[in-house]
């Protein structure tokens, strides 16, 4: 099973767009649990409903050693049918970016990864080298800085295009194994909506809702497919830390569910 | 001491620009040796002779822990008065930036990292707050990807320029601790004369001379500020791999004393 299968796949049985963001952070957490017990509560609690776990490397390698050991026993306990993506926005010359293929790959064991495009092509080239793993390369991200560089309008093949558009454009040019998707933050739905219609077939990893402030409904107007899929919309503080107590992972599931419907609820309209 | 006074402490104690990258490779490596007895053997073969040691986590990461583990012994076994980059290429938004400085600074305990600019001015900001670090931004890196999105012209305050260009100048505008550099590969010398010129002050990590074909004699020409200060060229393969044998050390050594003496020669010319 390819990684777009797979995608459709967890999100077909378990009717659901609904990515968990594993971004653990010791303060938000209750406290006398350690990090893969906190991950591994989570992922029992909300494993029916998602169709996507994200864990965001930074926070585990902040922990050093004992949080990289973490995240990997992490992986191994997240259900075999749910998609695991390293939000590791990696990306360097081409000997590097194999090696850090190869970490995420085959070291961790994930099944997709997101990637930075700013070294173009040959950066990004050894991790679509693993035909069966899936690439999210950014393209808008979800923070208040992403304009900075991003919006730069520039001119290509005679059409004047800002950078994230460009960026786009060139990941289906590199798209002939069929697994690159693209980062799209929900904070942005305009630009959403121009990535979604230039892009109908693509994955889309839609960061930003909850926390960051994204409208939810909007999102999922413009973030699916013509079929309503091929959204993966993350979660992260809003689901993990929906409670500090003891009622954690019930209250995660509880926010997981709620978020779940609430993206159905608009699913179900646009098919009308 | 900060960021800059300990690059030129480092350069002018050992009178070098020569910066080691550390990417160990167990296929390279002489066997029977352990990645941080490698290094460490690297290190005492060349620590008088070098402004900086680089390792790139790429390498490291894909090791698992033990990669790490031993990343982290590296760094603390690298005399004090040379400057330690990671060369880790983060960048996310501003919380999880957060927890990658917290993962390199306080974690590993490197003085300097590199960062890549996409996400613009919130993904770099939590490194810059670590005042005494210091911060290269990726610029133009030496791959022959660099020119898909780097080179891409657009108008800003009225003047048509290339992004890498404008990175260059907005790294410069969010300078105010004095502690962020650029990387700019050895093997667009046009370019990195050009941002030597916009950025007189600012240091310069320089990738790509030997393996990557960047020619050493224009590097060093266009890379170093009007004191032949402020360059930090990179070698990685050609130093530590230029014997496969019992000798790798030495012949380390070897090669990092030529490497510093073709430098100083021709900062030699460019004082007359």
């Amino acid at each position: 099973m390819n990684f777009v299968e797979k995608l459709v796949s967890a999100s077909g049985k378990n009717n659901s767009l609904v990515c968990v963001g594993l971004d653990v952070d010791r303060k938000l957490m209750p406290e006398n649990i350690s990090v893969l017990e906190f991950n591994k509560a989570i992922i029992e609690a909300t494993s029916d409903l998602v169709c996507a776990y994200k864990p965001n490397f930074a926070f585990y390698e902040a922990m050093g050693n004992v949080g990289l050991e973490a995240l990997k026993k992490t992986v191994e306990y997240i259900p075999e049918n749910i998609l695991t993506i390293a939000d590791a926005k990696r990306g360097d010359i081409g000997n590097t970016s194999k090696a850090y293929a190869d970490a995420i790959f085959t070291h961790f064991k994930f099944d997709a990864v997101t990637v930075s495009p700013y070294l173009g092509f040959d950066s990004v080239q050894p991790f679509m080298q693993h035909k069966d793993k899936g690439i999210f390369i950014l393209c808008r991200t979800s923070n208040a800085g992403a304009a900075d560089f991003q919006s730069l309008v520039s001119e290509v093949d005679g059409k004047e295009m800002p950078l994230f558009e460009i960026v786009a454009m060139k990941a289906e040019e590199w798209n002939t194994n069929g697994n690159i998707g693209l980062v799209v933050g929900a904070t942005y739905p305009e630009e959403l909506k121009i990535i979604r219609q230039a892009h109908p077939h693509m994955p889309l990893l839609i960061p930003g809702i909850g926390a960051q402030g994204g409208d939810l409904e909007t999102t999922v107007r413009y973030g699916v497919d013509s079929k309503g899929e091929l959204a993966v919309i993350n979660s992260s503080r809003q689901i993990i830390y929906a409670s500090k107590e003891k009622d954690f992972a019930l209250a995660a599931r509880q926010a997981a569910l709620t978020l779940r419907d609430r993206i159905n609820i608009q699913r179900g309209k646009l098919k009308k």
